[in-house]
């Protein structure tokens, strides 16, 4: 992974509480050579307390507060969230955080314009349904099998070190393990263009009384996951803007 | 790595002095679905302390405190120490951790007697030359190249759970055949379902004007290509069924 690459990753702490924990997270992101962090909280978050941490104040002084994850990853492409699996009904595809890493690497490594998200939860409660609607994917860190928790997770710090050591180990690593082949594919659509076609989607399921005879598909969470797992690359996501709008238009009276 | 493979792999703290630190470390064990700890101090270890740290009672109501590194390391085929480089001349093989990953797997896969070492050593001075006396090998941690700090190390439990995972990485891992593979998939759609979403969608753009709008869109071939542009599973053929179909009886003039 070249450094510009790692510029184009994103750490994406939500209703991260401890301040210790955000400055560990902020010290491995600079142990291993990453830069971007956003934070999504209701409050203020506690920088200051936070920055007791070695060596993380570069990060720390460079850290964006967000107030919602959809502006959090607006101009990212590909949208991961972690997740420690346990009981929750999995709507995503799910990676092994080793196969996570191939995908963001390919990602990165193809277009330089591919920016990645790397969301991570609060330590007890992880990502609610609705802050993983804004994701493509989850990845999960294979955890001990024998352990008989039902809700395993890591430490926050630790856990984003293990996730970003995944994406550098590459680097310095001598044996390659089999070439990762390259995926030619159109530019992706930025998470703010699904953004809008989530909205323009759920008007539609208005206007046309969807929501009404499959309530629960209809329910804004799931209208978001739905849109997210197009996998809709950003040509893609404009023809089916212009096809929503047309059918609102249509639905509104006027015919073409 | 099989788990009886993992019990025969020991970490082992010299000088920690932090209790909160051998709590996360241990924490990082048990996570990672390791058992043997092993800490090395000159004065009676902060146990009790440490037992403040979530899910790790059992590892550290386990370990074992010895007096010298040399009792710590007894019973193992293999040492190998943590560094982080820096200024040290270097004395032993140096390898990166994915490599050391492949060595220590080697060991515990070769022969079932053998028993290997991870030693780390306090956060403030790392190992020092005697313990690195101990030692087979060391392994570090790819780092920051960019960082100009002189003295580079990671936060002991963080260091610990990068290393484990390493080991553990290999586990839920894809065989790296090519394509990435997912632990959890829904069923892709049959093509079958697709054509018909593609009659409904072609249907849906001429009723609602979009095909007079966008003729070179609207096209059979065009609607066909961006329907398997969506890769969508069974389950989201069937919603979006629904929803064109929702659209064209509304579209007909009957609202909901």
């Amino acid at each position: 992974m070249l450094p510009s690459e790692q510029d184009r990753l994103a750490v994406v702490l939500v209703r991260a509480r401890n301040p210790s924990n955000i400055g560990a997270v902020a010290r491995a992101m600079h142990d291993l050579g990453f830069a971007d962090l956003r934070v999504v909280n209701e409050f203020p978050v506690p920088f200051a307390a936070a920055k007791s941490a070695v060596d993380a104040a570069s990060v720390l002084h460079a850290a964006k507060e967000v107030g919602s994850v959809a502006e959090a990853v607006a101009d990212c492409t590909l949208v991961l969230g972690t997740s420690a699996v346990g009981e929750r009904v999995l709507e995503h595809p799910l990676y092994a955080l080793a196969d996570a890493g191939e995908r963001i690497a390919q990602t990165l490594g193809g277009q330089e314009t591919a920016r990645v998200a790397l969301l991570f939860g609060s330590e007890k409660t992880g990502l609610s349904n609705q802050e993983l609607s804004h994701c493509h994917a989850l990845l999960t860190i294979p955890m001990n099998p024998r352990s008989g928790d039902r809700h395993l997770s890591m430490n926050l710090g630790q856990a984003v070190a293990v996730c970003l050591y995944e994406l550098v180990r590459r680097r310095d690593a001598g044996t390659g393990s089999g070439e990762v082949p390259l995926i030619v594919e159109d530019d992706a659509a930025l998470a703010g263009d699904l953004e809008r076609l989530t909205a323009l989607l759920g008007e539609v399921f208005e206007r046309s009384g969807y929501n009404r005879r499959h309530p629960a598909n209809a329910r804004a969470a799931n209208v978001r996951r739905l849109v997210r797992r197009m996998a809709l690359s950003r040509t893609d996501a404009a023809v089916w803007s212009g096809v929503l709008r047309q059918m609102l238009h249509a639905l509104n009276g006027n015919d073409g």
